[in-house]
């Protein structure tokens, strides 16, 4: 992908459809149901589970078939072999891949690199660290990443985490860099996190396990736009 | 797969052949030329980049094939949805699953809790973690992983960061489990983390990149054993 062609995230807000699912025909068919959303402020991210349950080599060109022009995320939350992991999205054509803020400042910077390189949009999530030591961290970069996603994981939310949304506007005074939440939003909530500030709203199970996820894709878009 | 069948690492030292190849077909050459090894200290890692880029199951029934017999851990670093990542991996008929020691306690627990009903082996990799919250964390948990792994990171590794043999007899004098090593382990240095108390000896690298796989394979075993 040259970088006449990149796509950018030059028009927030965004919503981004998080597919957890692991399993390659469920997520066929939810995207064949989704494929008339011409929306340009939707992307779509291909999930941990799901990449670690089918592959990116399999997963990623399933979303591209129904998806030819849409921004897709490979959720990789990368630890370790930076270079090498940003390489293995890269080939499948994404365009971004995500590197956990828990990595060794090596991996991260590796990883922004070949980014960089192979002209992919870095993102970066926060997920398990805290701010406090995140930031700092963030600061021995040499260029920060594209997008910070501000999250709680689905373990803690079950468990009962407070929310992040006051993470949000923390960051966004900080730094000037698109910032994208994720972690039990629903309907109800989604709200808070647009008066935060977020830029880019991570959603999953709210519409792909709701009774009609085109529908609930649709009622998402018009609370955040 | 039942308790009864359960194969267990009660016999250390043993040697782990980690692999880190993303592409399958070279895997499946490397594993050919390896499989008429019968050491029963043989245990076999399906690596984090292979799992990302092939997938656990297409993956997974390619070390099955060749390895029938042996003790197959799935290297899946999970930071988010531990239970599903373990039934992942279980679907295959791994027998041990790892979890990145940076994710959040929930995730741990729900990890552990998945392969102690599933029957598989918990291992938890030390990677980007240090020791003073590293261990304060493992005593919150109800019960403790089977394995520990001491890590230096690839990335890590290259950035010069030094070695990690001394935390081998930390946890050891301090934990009644299994400590592996992981980073860097070479025909040269092999002989420290012996010294040190290792059980489980990580490779990568150092076998599947020699120009004699077989022959490294059998000169780390006469090493460690």
């Amino acid at each position: 992908m040259s970088n006449d062609v990149k796509k950018r995230l030059d028009n927030p807000p965004y919503l981004q459809l998080a597919i957890d699912i692991p399993d390659l025909p469920t997520v066929q068919e939810l995207l064949s149901s989704l494929s008339e959303t011409s929306s340009q402020r939707l992307l779509l991210e291909i999930g941990t589970p799901l990449i670690k349950n089918e592959g990116l080599k399999n997963a990623v060109p399933v979303f591209r078939h129904y998806f030819p022009k849409s921004y897709l995320i490979a959720d990789l939350k990368t630890l370790d072999v930076g270079k090498l992991e940003v390489s293995l999205g890269a080939k499948t054509g994404v365009d971004a891949c995500v590197v956990s803020g828990l990595a060794p400042l090596p991996t991260i910077k590796g990883f922004i690199e070949e980014c960089q390189k192979l002209a992919l949009d870095t993102w970066i999530d926060t997920l398990g660290t805290n701010l406090e030591t995140f930031k700092p961290k963030l600061l021995l970069l040499d260029s920060l990443p594209d997008v910070i996603i501000v999250h709680r994981g689905i373990d803690e939310e079950i468990a009962g985490k407070e929310s992040v949304y006051e993470s949000i506007s923390e960051i966004k005074s900080n730094l000037e860099k698109l910032v994208a939440i994720a972690g039990g939003l629903n309907l109800k909530n989604v709200h808070l996190a647009k008066d935060h500030g977020a830029d880019i709203f991570i959603i999953g199970r709210a519409i792909y396990q709701s009774k009609n996820p085109q529908k609930s894709l649709d009622q998402f878009l018009s609370i955040i736009l």
